[in-house]
């Protein structure tokens, strides 16, 4: 591993010049800073050592989701993560990032800049910058919903998005449906693109034939329901399974403006199980955040003390609750 | 969850008689204790909350697999278990289990009988008939490389094999090598399922063609090289990758014996990195056997707390040792 004195010697200048930059003293140009940072990361160099015990701290990087109300998908994900670090004595910074962010600043000069140990990221989409990055980072880092093939630095937490899915189209083909419609998700998303994937395997499974007029993309918001329920609605759909919870809301409300009744007509299944589901009585499958948000702390622990944990899984549970019933077609 | 009083009620017995049919007591009849326990295991009584701190226990089984000397599989998986509940105050007895044993005894009922708060099972095939029992037991079962669907009790540990064949096929493909051939382990295990599979998306991946002639299942016993090799060398391989260290020393001798030098004529790499990997300078995928037996306690531990983890894999890391060379052909 790079020492001080490596970087000392790359750019031609003073060992204590190095440790200025590395630990942002004001006495030298922010140009050198910058060029201590960059030739520190790709020489490698790891701050942990020179970190006193009492200064560690984590990130957390959150992008595209909500977490400031504890009604938000991210709120219980950051409260585990939290909880687990703190009993860890770590401090924790929580981050939102936007994909012009990640273009303006490399992912390890950011972390080591600010003396991160390790990082916690959620929400990230595959377009996103750091994703590439992410593939030779030197910085132990957790990922939730999303995953890096062979850099031991980098961990993967979810939920176990086929059986997840398997769960809800099981249960619809228990009750007669044949016409199981999709509103997935965002579409350039691993988590979306697992379940697609997963919807497919589980009509095969269940001897249901997959028809594509019945399957479109919701971007995780209600309002989407408007653009798909009419066509899955024209083409048959008796049975209606969502990305999240918040757009089985919109497609609940969308087929009660046409005078589809819930559960009588159309069956409705969300996913996560967000507060709002158990208030409105909504069939889901949930995603235990709380103990996914330890889980991404025990991760990222593991990986910060060389223990190449690839993925962990949690899986999810099946809520029936009002908004499913037997196909009548 | 149930109670001794729904056990008595059930079989027309006093509550006390239950108890001494679940605590082993000698003055009551085999055949009662028997009934007592099969109906515990039936109403999904746990014996958790009888249990003392002082007397809490955990059982490895064990099967087709060796783990009694430092150079065995199985030794480490098994150190690293210990190493971990040891720390957390629990007992642990290792026991090799057999087909026959499995066909008498149900598992639910021999770990209620026995005490055991939960078990970590090493070694089982596909075709084992507690693998059928795991789908439905109410008893914590963290399974060392063997998965089950969709019961919550249950929770599978291993290494991520499709990353490990993937290192494997990358390193010869880098090497010019065309001709891969594949001496897998044990037909009926879900490690070999996964092996075979990712096998073939990673040739596919490195553009390359599967062959069926290059691909065999070796037992993982040395001795199954001599069955294949000789078929392998004559269809063109100039590299045969093991489904482990055992059959790659096995396919080694077989090409040595056939003059064909290694790595100069054939290249050969091993899985899983035993203490004889390193002796004998072989190239091969390496599984951290300690801290998966590690793991295997954590997500045992958290299956206990009922936090449903699913699925913790680990990365295997390659390494490259001397028996790969560049392909000549």
């Amino acid at each position: 591993m790079a020492t001080i004195k490596d970087i000392a010697d790359r750019l031609g200048i003073s060992a204590s010049a190095v440790s200025k930059g590395l630990n942002g003293a004001s006495d030298i140009s922010e140009e050198l800073r910058n060029m201590v940072l960059e030739t520190a990361v790709e020489l490698g160099y790891s701050t942990k050592r020179s970190k006193k015990e009492n200064l560690r701290s984590l990130a957390i990087f959150v992008e595209n989701i909500e977490y400031e109300s504890e009604s938000d998908f991210g709120y219980d994900i950051i409260l585990g993560f939290k909880q687990n670090a703190f009993k860890n004595k770590w401090a924790v910074d929580v981050i939102p990032i936007t994909p012009a962010m990640q273009l303006e600043e490399k992912y390890d000069t950011y972390m080591l800049k600010n003396g991160y140990s390790g990082a916690f990221v959620v929400g990230l989409t595959l377009h996103d910058e750091w994703m590439k990055q992410f593939e030779k980072t030197t910085i132990p880092t957790a990922l939730f919903d999303n995953k890096i093939s062979k850099n031991p630095n980098v961990t993967y937490v979810g939920t176990d998005n086929y059986e997840g899915i398997d769960l809800a189209i099981e249960h619809l083909a228990e009750l007669g449906h044949k016409k199981i419609a999709f509103l997935n998700g965002e579409l350039h998303s691993m988590v979306s693109e697992q379940r697609q994937d997963a919807y497919s395997l589980s009509l095969k499974k269940h001897n249901l034939v997959a028809d594509k007029k019945l399957t479109a993309f919701g971007y995780y918001m209600a309002g989407s329901a408007k653009d798909h329920v009419p066509n899955f609605l024209e083409n048959g759909a008796t049975a209606i399974l969502c990305g999240n919870d918040l757009i089985a809301m919109g497609v609940i409300a969308e087929c009660e403006v046409r005078n589809y009744k819930i559960p009588e007509d159309i069956s409705v299944i969300g996913f996560d199980d967000l507060p709002v589901a158990e208030e409105i009585g909504l069939t889901t499958i949930k995603q235990d955040r709380l103990e996914l948000g330890k889980c991404g702390y025990v991760s990222l622990a593991a990986i910060i003390q060389h223990i190449a944990i690839s993925r962990t899984l949690m899986r999810p549970t099946f809520m029936e609750r009002k908004t499913t019933a037997e196909c009548k077609k």
